[in-house]
Formats: structure tokens, C-alpha cells, sequence
């Protein structure tokens, strides 16, 4: 008796839950320009307790996601589930004296993406994303190879929110990892209280992952616009100077989370 | 300086926030088709704290809604914001001997009605919703009239969950109210911690709502159809017994909410 | 034996056809903007054989169909089917002495709507497109009283290409009908031959319409704006003067068509 | 002066046009089902002119495009623009004693496709496809590996039409091509004249192909569901018999097409 699921929506055998329980395998292409933006702008969306690194460096991420769950075999066995378009800003920043990184706006394509990100303290809006894919023959798209442009572009409510591109120069180093991929981002986790009061959660958490990895990883020039919509203070990180960007497969597991404290202003 | 937003994102000028404070405004239109289902099955959906009335008595309704809210003017600015399509299924119970409703399932086609609706507890996934529009003349779609049929449907990932119909027969009588509009819905709110150990938030909660009015409404033959899919339990519902249908306006302000402890199995 | 359809798709029993054949019946909610854009862009929008009306005068329509068809009751059955949004801009012309328009750009959020359309010589996209319902009760939206507002917007390809809202001042006058909504539109019908040569059409046709009706009209103050994309020439057309706005109920069918034979450059 | 464009909408400068001419260039990953429907319902499904092959054999196929044009390079450019799901069923059939496949049912969820589509003779419609994407790290999806399972499904109006799904066995032999994509197809070209009368385009056509390719193909056991729909009579020809899966990249360009005349019923 009783209802079972570890998210909403609760059911008596636990299977309309919207979230299984972690952990969660993410694999995807991701399609990355660094930039520097205004650095007050930059530092300006950081919470209380991350200070900036002052530069204004941040990256803008485009990812073509297939996630999957030990706990739940449906989202690997249904596209519609499991796989996702994504789109998100990191500016750089420090937490007592480590580096880590601040995700303030991100849009998906998909409800399990949107409840899996709030629980982690993702702000996930809604948006329509278009990745460019690599194809393996023909000429209808890019290859991945030297020259070859890929392009996202990110919408919300209608209005073009983002739009970047990467040309491909050359084959990453071994062992390389884009700055965007491998900071730790530090989420707050807020739940407003309808019910009046502070909000029912309030912390600074960041995902707990392992079995992180990349392949095929390209570097080459990237360009990015950030544009203006009353929905959004997006446009404000507008880059002052592209400085990098990247493509290539990433992977990893996200297990449980670590939380503190939030103060004032997180 | 610092962060600002009721509901995340938090930005520097709180313009971000997805969900603004109430006091929010609904005006909709509202399709419903009342049944009884399986009493067990019925039963099986509400948690602790909550009995069944024992007949299994349910309603399915699929709305149009037009919301706004008071501290946010850009909700009633850009429809693209502020309408959105629900369907939803509510089950008749008892709460200490008053009469209630539970909402087990529902489905919206708008990201500000997902996260709002989880923040009152309604357990919200996306849905691809189809309601009949009345039209004010011409052919193209039934209008206000006995023998008018308007029907909905909702899928979730590709697949139909519910459709159902109502043929007008007659205005409602003044002062009626569809049952599956007047009970307080008492809600589950529910928050899982990724970092492990007991949901962050888990209570019963209601919305304390004012001004409700209703207009135009008809009663009417309903017919409906519950459909399985793998990721709901919906189907467990399916009607035994179509007992009524309505089609009318509906609109209510949500200015809070009540909260009561969740007993195991909430 | 042999395949059915009035359209594609052919099958065994003419039950796959996307488009059954007229008598078609629409039945809309339209909100429309009328305004003067530069003279010799507006003339540049017109085929051989339509002559520029010499001021500039278009007029930007939002509208939310219902249709129906007289030999497929499967439309007005399914609101996913018969239902859809439709956003246009619509320019003066003159042939042969007499007023007509001309409707160079139009996009649409139903694929029986794109090909219906198609086949009139109506030049369908894809869009999203999102338009203020009016409310019956409540403050979820604006009701049909002078003061409130209506909005409309259109985007393609995740960039938003028109955006417009009228004020209501007064219901329009008995008998009035919106310059928008009352001249016959000439489309140049056009499918070209992947085979190579000319095209398979090319003709300029309209619409045979019977019961043209309109309801509930209230004109008002109007705003309107176009926005580049490089998919589109829309931008061109962007509005020197707003001229007025309306919103009402409209209907008609359409039964047939009027062909001429199109020149060069038609 | 005059207006340009190889299709609708026409303009100034010709940059409104919703599809440029060919040579167009396709390069996808496709996710294929070999089965033998009841060779009764699968020779329903033929125009006049093309004989069956009498066995029921047939394939349904998912597809995940990159198209561009030679002649508009924004194709490549805008991933929202080239890219695009597909879903369809292609049976096999004779035409003057040569083998040939026909394609009686086909949906995609991009504009472009829909109206190139139909230029091709294409009968397409709209519809939501979600296909397993292969990854390359991490455990997010299934990689190209025996053991691994790829899933499709396609819906039309909110009601699952198929689905299926492939798991991988082993690489196909070099120069392998599957049956569901080697055969040229014969489509039936219909516009019908809303001015009455006989149709202004109804012949048979072929694509003419170059550049084929094919890369990473495997070969494997699928499964197959075909559902009903009262808008498709898809269902007519549900699998007797599944006889073989395949998933690969593939490419070609389509440089133009062969026409003959059709026959009554085709």
C-alpha cells in the first residue's frame, strides 16, 4: 500500500515517476565557445559565497544528450525519454580558493531533463535547440574534420536567445579537457515556499560525478552572439572577446551531490 | 548586489526568475467528462491522510488556460508565457470529513506552468494537449450550442495517455459549479535530495484560492478513453462508468497555500 | 482496387489523404494590424499582373483557426487535426481596376494547413505562433473591453520574425469588416519540376468564398514589429506608419478557385 | 524587378524560398526493419504500374538527416533548417520486370523536408520521431557494439503510429547495402487543382541518385509495432514476419528525377 516514486508525480507502483533516483549516465556532443564577457557583468550573476575570477571568462555550451539511469531501463530504451538537446552559460569562478564554475541560465528540450536539473539546482528553462551533428558520409552535413563548422543556436518563448559556432582546427591534445567541461559548477537549489516564508530549500550544492571522459575532442575558432529578450538578463555576458571553442564527446555519472550552506544573496 | 528571483534562475535583476510570486490569475476553459472508475484503483492513488470516498469517483478535464500574475506583467504580455494546454485527472476523497480532490496526474505544454505547478505539489510532466475551441461563427468548429461536441487529448512522448469528448445538452443551472472544479485539491509536495537521506520538502499542501467564478457552462454526455503507456499508471483509472460532462469558463486567483505533515506512503 | 485520395498521401480506402477537397470551413479569432510599409518594397512583393496600390498599405494578421471539411468529419473531430494558428502579412494590390491583396509570407503550425494551403498558392512555412485568447472570466487574461490588449508573435527556426498587439478602443461599427479580411487574395500557385524545366504550375489563383462572416470586432490602436532572419525578406516590409488594429471573429469557406495564367515573374 | 525563388514563398530577391533546387545532398543515420507484411494489404498500397512482389516484403525505416543544397548554402548553415527526423515504410514491388520499393507512408518534423518531399512525390506528413542515437563514450546511450539495442518511434497527431528497434549482431559485410535503401523509388506526383477538375500534376516519378554511400552498417534482429490511427491505414500492413534489422550511415544526392506517365489509380 501507499505510493511509491523518488519524484513527483507518486504512484502505487512507483512508475509515473517523472525522476529515478540516481545514479544518472549522461553521454553527449557537446559543442563549446570561451569567451570573456564584461567582467563586473560576469561577476554579477555569481552567488554569495563563489567569488569571481575577474577575467570575465565563461563558455557557452550546446550538448546533444542521451541519459540514461540505473534504476530506470525506460529512458535508455525510449529516445523520447532519455535523449535531449541542452543549452548553458558557465562563467568561471573560485570557492575558497579552488576553481569551480557557475551555470546562472539553461535551457532544455525535455521534461525529465527539466525536474533530473532542478533537483541538482540547474535553473533549466524551456527551449528549442538546434545542434549541428557530425555525419559519417555524404555531404549533408559536416565531418568531423579540419575546416568543418558546427553551429548551435538556442530559443526561448519564441526569441533567439544564443547562437555560436565552432570550425574545426585541430584534434585536441591527449588528455585534454575543455575548461567548460571540467570545473565543478556550484548550483543553488532554491524551492520557493507557496505557503509564504523563506524558501522551503535553499542551499549551494554541486553534483557528485564520476566516470567522467572525452573523445574526439577538436579545438578551433568559435563565435558566439548572445541576444536580448525581457525574459532574460542572458545578453548582459554578451562576449567582449571569443577565446576558444571546442567539439567533442563527453561523458560521466552523477552519483549524489555535495551541499552547503547558502547565504545571503545565493 | 547579490542574486534575485522567487524561483530560480537568479539573476543580478531578478528578470530571470521562471516563477514570480502569487498572487497568480487562471482563466480558462474547461473541458471535463466525470466517471467512476475501479474504487480500488481509485483508492490506490491518494496518500496517507486522505481516505476514499469508496465509489470511485473521478474526473478527467483538459483546459485552456490564460494565467497572470501581479508581480510579473510580462506573464499577460506574451502569450507564448502566459497560455498553456492542461489535462489532468482528479479523484474524489475525504481529508478529516470534508470532501477533497487528488490530482495523481496532470499534463501541461508550458515550462512556467511545469515549475509552478511543482511548486504547489501538483506532479506536472509534458504533454502534447488538443482541445476543441468553440467558435463565434462560421463552420469551422462547434459552437456554444446543444448537439456541439468538444472534445481533448493528451500524449506524453509520442504516445496518447487519455481522450474524451462532451456533447452539449444544456446550460448548466446558475450557481452550478462542476464537482471536478469546486473540491480543494490537496496536493503532495515533494522535493528528493540528490545528496541522499530523506526528501528535502514532503507535505500536503492545498492552494487557498479566491475568486473563483465560473460562466457558461453546459452539462452534457461525456465519453472517455485512458490509454497505457509505460511510463504511467493513468490506465489503472480507466472509467467503469461515465456519469456526466461539462464544458464551461472557469478563473480563480492562488494567493497561498495550507500545509499539513505527510504521514509514510504521502 | 486502386489508390484513393484527393491528396497525398494515396491509399487502399482514401483514409491517409492529408487534404480531403473543399467545401473547407474556417472559423478564427483574428487580431490584425494594418499599417503603410515603404511604397516600392510593398510593390516589389507583387507578381506580374497585380499593380501596387502606390501608398505602401499591408496589413500583419494573427488568427487561431478552427476548419472543418465537408467530406473529412475527422477535422472538426480532432483539435489537433482542424485547429491551428496562422500568422500573415497581406499587401494592397490592384488587377484589372479592382482592389485585391496579395499575401507574399504566411506561416502555420499544422501540416494539414501547410499543404491545404499550398494548394491554394498561400506560401506556408513552419512557425511558432502564440496569440492572446481572450477570457470570459477572470484577470488570467484580457477580456473583450475596451483597454485590454492583445498580443501576437511569430517566430521561425527559433527567430522571431513578427510581433504586433492591439489595444481595444470600440466595437466596430455594425457592418464593418477589416481591410485585412475583405479583398480577394491572389497567390501565384507554383510547383516546381525536379525533372528539370519549367514548373509543373504556375498560375495565379483565388479563392471562391461563400459566407463570409464576422462577429464581435472592436478596432483599436495597433503596434507592429518585423524582424530580419536571413531566411526570410520579411524585414523589408517593416511597417513606416501603423494605421490601425482590430480583433474579431471571422469565417468563411472556400469552395473553389479563379485561375489566370501567370506572366514572367509571377 | 519581378519576383524569385524555385519554390514558395517567392520574393525580391529570392531569399524567402522554402526549398532551392536540387542538387541536394542527404547524409544520415538510419535505423531500418525488415519484415513481411500480409501481401494482400502490401500490394494495396501500389499504383498502377507497379506490380507486387508478392511475399509482403517491406522494410520501415528511421532516419536522422543533414541535408544541404548546392545552391543555398544556409541549409548546412542552421542546423534548425537542414536537419530533420524521418520515419517511413517502403515496399518492395517490380516495375517492368526491374525490382523497385514504393514508399506509401512517410512523416518528418521539418517544413523543408515536408515541401521537398512532396516536389518528390514524397507523400509526407508531419510527425514527432525520436530515434536512439549511438554514442561514443559513457554510458548515456548504446554504442555501436553487438548487444546494443537502437529504438525508433514515430506519432502523428498525438497517436503512436510505430515503433521498433534493432539489436546489433554484427557489421555487415563490406559493400553490404540494405534492402530498404538500395532500391530506386517510385513515388506518385498529385496536386490536385482546387479550381475542379483532374489533378494538375499526377504522374510517377523517380529520384535520380548519385554519390550513394553507406558506412558502419550492422546488421541485427528488430522488432517492428505498427498502430492504428483513423487518420492512417498504416496498420493494414502490421509485420507477419520480422526478417532482419540493420542500422548505418548513409548518403546521396538527389540530381533530378525520372518521370512517366500514370496510369488510372496510380
Amino acid at each position: 500500500m501507499g505510493l511509491s516514486g523518488w519524484s513527483l508525480p507518486l504512484s502505487p507502483g512507483g512508475g509515473a515517476a517523472l525522476v529515478p533516483p540516481p545514479p544518472w549516465h549522461f553521454s553527449g556532443e557537446a559543442l563549446g565557445i570561451d569567451f570573456r564577457g564584461d567582467p563586473e557583468a560576469v561577476a554579477a550573476v555569481l552567488p554569495a559565497g563563489l567569488e569571481p575570477v575577474g577575467d570575465g571568462s565563461a563558455s557557452f555550451v550546446f550538448c546533444e544528450w542521451s541519459s540514461s539511469a540505473d534504476h530506470d531501463p525506460r529512458l535508455i530504451a525510449d529516445p523520447a525519454r532519455g535523449q535531449y538537446h541542452e543549452a548553458y552559460v558557465a562563467v568561471a569562478a573560485r570557492l575558497e580558493g579552488t576553481s569551480v564554475a557557475r551555470v546562472p541560465y539553461i535551457w532544455v528540450d525535455n521534461d525529465l531533463s527539466f525536474a533530473r536539473g532542478h533537483i541538482q539546482g540547474f535553473p533549466k528553462k524551456a527551449g528549442a535547440i538546434a545542434i549541428t551533428r557530425a555525419v559519417a558520409v555524404g555531404r549533408g552535413g559536416p565531418r568531423l574534420e579540419a575546416g568543418a563548422t558546427f553551429h548551435g543556436q538556442v530559443s526561448g518563448l519564441g526569441v533567439q536567445l544564443a547562437r555560436g559556432s565552432v570550425t574545426l582546427e585541430e584534434p585536441a591534445p591527449e588528455g585534454f579537457i575543455p575548461r567548460a567541461l571540467r570545473l565543478p559548477v556550484w548550483h543553488t537549489r532554491l524551492v520557493p515556499d507557496l505557503a509564504g516564508g523563506p524558501p522551503l530549500v535553499h542551499d549551494l550544492a554541486r553534483n557528485l560525478v564520476t566516470d567522467f571522459a572525452v573523445a574526439d575532442v577538436w579545438t578551433g575558432a568559435g563565435r558566439l552572439e548572445l541576444f536580448g529578450s525581457e525574459f532574460e538578463e542572458l545578453a548582459a555576458l554578451a562576449p567582449v572577446e571569443v577565446t576558444g571553442g571546442f567539439r567533442g564527446s563527453v561523458a560521466f555519472t552523477i552519483v549524489g551531490a555535495e551541499v552547503r550552506t547558502a547565504g545571503p544573496g545565493a
